[in-house]
């Protein structure tokens, strides 16, 4: 790229999701440019992608900096714009989007581009696409994870790190962690777990997490609270760790697709940049949750078992249920009192504390605590023993929480209406996706008080009237639509115990 | 989608590329919007999609309109705004996206959202790379041609209409339009012509056009000048005909991909919408052409007759020779000037005049005027004539322009480079990508001066320092480019006569 101009700057205030660069119109035509197109913008070589935005907001001496690019170019006197018409990579790519593998040396050029701001969402949305049809080859995908960590930062511990991970999609699910970092946590092994924040569901464990402590903080403090509280429950996205991932998941959501690849390379790249080298990967598997099939589950295993082996990641997989919600809540506030119940009653739903008791053990299997078939046992016991409950507070403390917090200190949205059983029978299922979208639809998970209830599980038997479940919203209007979706979606079904009588 | 909130409106100067929606911090967080996501604007519910832009510059009962979307919410007293997660019809999309065909009524859907601004770019991308791993079927290309028609505008004539239409990829074919146009003009035929603007060759024939006279009417215009002159070259992008292409081909271009189905239906789609009903494609091959292979040619020949067949257009297609550029010149001034010197002169380099009467003669055959085998003579007769020129003359003076216009009047770019035969030989290969990459660096076709004029052609004998080509540039710097590419790419070639001497 060569420069056509140097321009005075000054800060805007103007947000439109991308780092913004405001040019006057006639700037815009000396350049060639289009509104809405990216440029190079910076000084002394070192460049910024931004979105170019056009307005007599600015002279045509001076360019408008939106907030966060400002700050990246705070040590610039003046800026140059630098043009052009396809990133520098893009021959790379081109080749990818049409289903050719790309190089080692390509997939480093791609990503540190991706990371510079220089790709649109559509080419973005190209390379996301064209792995649903020609996926990533095994190279690709180590490449991929390798480019992804090394163009963010590096969190580094001189001792072995642990760390369990779910490929989630089921809704609960975002409590599980609070229970098996800190029974890790506290048989002294070191486990920093990162999280993010929901993405399609109704809480991500950084969001759930958040209603106890602050999730936010920067690499270094992470680092040295890990340290302190031998585990942590912390937002990777604040991080800097593998940051092209942000930007594949925000146009995932755009296009509500999770190629297997990318997913894979997504976990990875966030695992492998916080020094994790002992991973338990969590798949669910049933109706409605992201893998549907034992099958699929299975060949998503062996997927990930190769990527590991490649990049020297020992990894065990657990194949969970994941047919209906894990526990009895969905939703940041609710899971987060649900975590905290179990904590200090030492018991809870089964398909909460026995899961969560599992995948402990497998890590205390994988560290040779215990031989193996004995670590789901000495994990029930940390727990018991409120070991667990104690690390818990423990971490809330160095995560700047209240650690004397009270399930029932935890504040709950106001508008609230329980469902209830309109016969006598048996719960023949709870619908995963009805159940998430009715959750989200209440509020959750920006609105961390909403969300859903469950009174009962499947194959429990009901009597008419009795509470089914309990939606916890923000407004009457929330309720209302999370009410309506649960009825379309027919979310929690009551079947008679006689389901068919045959001639 | 349900309206969250009603505000007062004022216009803001800002152009992002789309209509764009200026709201407050406080207003982005209450409605739960990304900044850079879509949202809808209207009242009484008529709704358009705009980018959300956050800024201070608007109070929190005020929402900014840039100046395109102002217009169209002109009759709103106030607007209200709509969010949602993904456009109405995603759900269709998201199908497609995943390879699976959509049925007539979602492309309808897909079409018209897409034409309202709700979709993002990187969801138009989606759709265009499926293309590209799952081409379009018969069915789905025909419910697609015909929604992106019935979206816009749709100008009608009480007689049958004719047109012919290259698939364009080859230098200097942008002015085959003004001899054919004409020719066929003169004999009585109806030839109301539009035409792209140059999308990534170095001259579209509407940018050709427009060094001769206005090329951008309003629907009605091109109805009332096309009866009155009985043929135009008109930009088809100011008419509001088939607006979804414009979208799709804006996409393309960051992409570097054009899907042969979607070509098609950006073809086929604004042809139907000036109600032509037999229309001749014009698919040049050879090296460096779109269409590299003579199979390649007859396998989307195929495509664009089965699909005339159901959309009950008369088709005829013309594979022509494309393994070089078309004449000498090369960029909107140029061509203008060469058209214009056929015009006077009656005769011109063979693979341009040849070209223009054989497609000319093409709709003379299937206007019944002339016999099979007689189109080519027919119309070369009529520009030896000299009845093209004046029927060229009378186009230019509809338009508005200057029908005296001389070809020397035509002003060409000031900084020229004119590179010499290294060596006695015989000119072996002039090569399209090379020629247009340079063209474009040259400034051609925004820069309307600038460009290429080849003075030899493959196969010329030259002599050791005679003329091969001249560059034309609006800058130094860019002829520098020019003249670099043109090394880089090897775009002209001087052999020995003796290519290879065998032992």
């Amino acid at each position: 790229m060569g420069s056509d101009a140097r321009f005075k700057k000054k800060t805007i205030d103007i947000d439109v999701g991308f780092d913004a660069v405001v040019v006057s119109p006639q700037v815009v035509r000396r350049l060639g440019v289009s509104p809405g197109s990216r440029i190079g913008v910076g000084c002394h070589g070192s460049l910024h992608g931004a979105i170019v935005v056009v307005s007599r907001l600015v002279g045509d001496d001076v360019v408008g900096l939106s907030t966060g690019l400002a700050e990246k170019l705070s040590s610039c006197d003046s800026v140059e714009l630098y043009p052009f018409e396809l990133p520098p990579s893009f021959a790379q790519l081109r080749k990818r989007i049409r289903g050719e593998p790309m190089e080692e040396v390509e997939y480093k050029k791609l990503i540190g581009d991706i990371v510079s701001g220089f790709y649109e969402e559509s080419q973005i949305a190209a390379f996301l696409v064209s792995q649903l049809y020609k996926e990533l080859s095994m190279d690709e995908l180590s490449y991929l994870i390798r480019a992804m960590v090394e163009s963010g930062v590096v969190v580094k511990f001189s001792e072995t790190v642990y760390d369990v991970h779910s490929i989630g999609g089921v809704p609960g699910n975002s409590k599980v962690a609070l229970l098996v970092v800190p029974i890790v946590a506290a048989s002294g092994l070191l486990i920093p777990k990162t999280s993010s924040r929901a993405i399609t569901s109704p809480a991500g464990t950084a969001d759930t997490m958040e209603v106890l402590a602050r999730v936010t903080f920067s690499p270094e403090e992470v680092h040295d609270i890990a340290l302190k509280a031998r585990g942590v429950i912390v937002w990777g996205g604040a991080l800097g760790m593998a940051p092209a991932d942000d930007i594949f998941v925000r146009v995932e959501r755009k296009l509500d697709i999770d190629p297997r690849t990318q997913m894979v390379a997504s976990i990875l790249a966030k695992k492998l940049a916080m020094s994790v080298s002992r991973l338990v990967i969590d798949i669910p598997f049933g109706r409605g949750a992201k893998v549907e099939s034992e099958d699929e589950a299975v060949g998503l295993s062996s997927l990930f078992l190769a990527q590991a082996k490649r990049l020297g990641l020992v990894m065990r997989i657990a194949l969970t249920y994941g047919g209906e919600p894990i526990g009895y809540s969905i939703g940041p506030a609710l899971e987060a009192r649900e975590a905290l119940e179990v904590h200090i009653k030492h018991e809870g739903a089964p398909s909460y504390v026995e899961k969560a008791c599992s995948l402990a053990g497998i890590i205390f299997e994988m560290s040779g605590a215990v031989a193996r078939g004995k670590g789901y046992q000495y994990a029930c016991e940390i727990l018991k023993s409120g070991k667990a409950y104690a690390k818990f507070r423990e971490i809330i403390e160095v995560q700047e929480g209240d650690p004397d917090i009270k399930p029932e200190d935890i504040k709950l949205a106001p508008h609230r209406l329980t469902l209830e059983a309109p016969r006598d029978g048996i719960v023949s299922s709870i619908d995963n996706r009805g159940i998430s979208l009715a959750a989200r639809a209440a509020g959750a998970p920006d609105d961390k008080g909403a969300g859903i209830l469950l009174h009962t599980k499947t194959g429990h038997r009901v009597r008419k009237g009795q509470p089914l479940l309990t939606i916890y919203a923000s407004t009457e209007s929330r309720l209302r639509d999370a009410v309506r979706i649960l009825e379309e979606t027919s979310a929690i079904v009551v079947e008679g115990v006689v389901v068919k009588v045959l001639p």
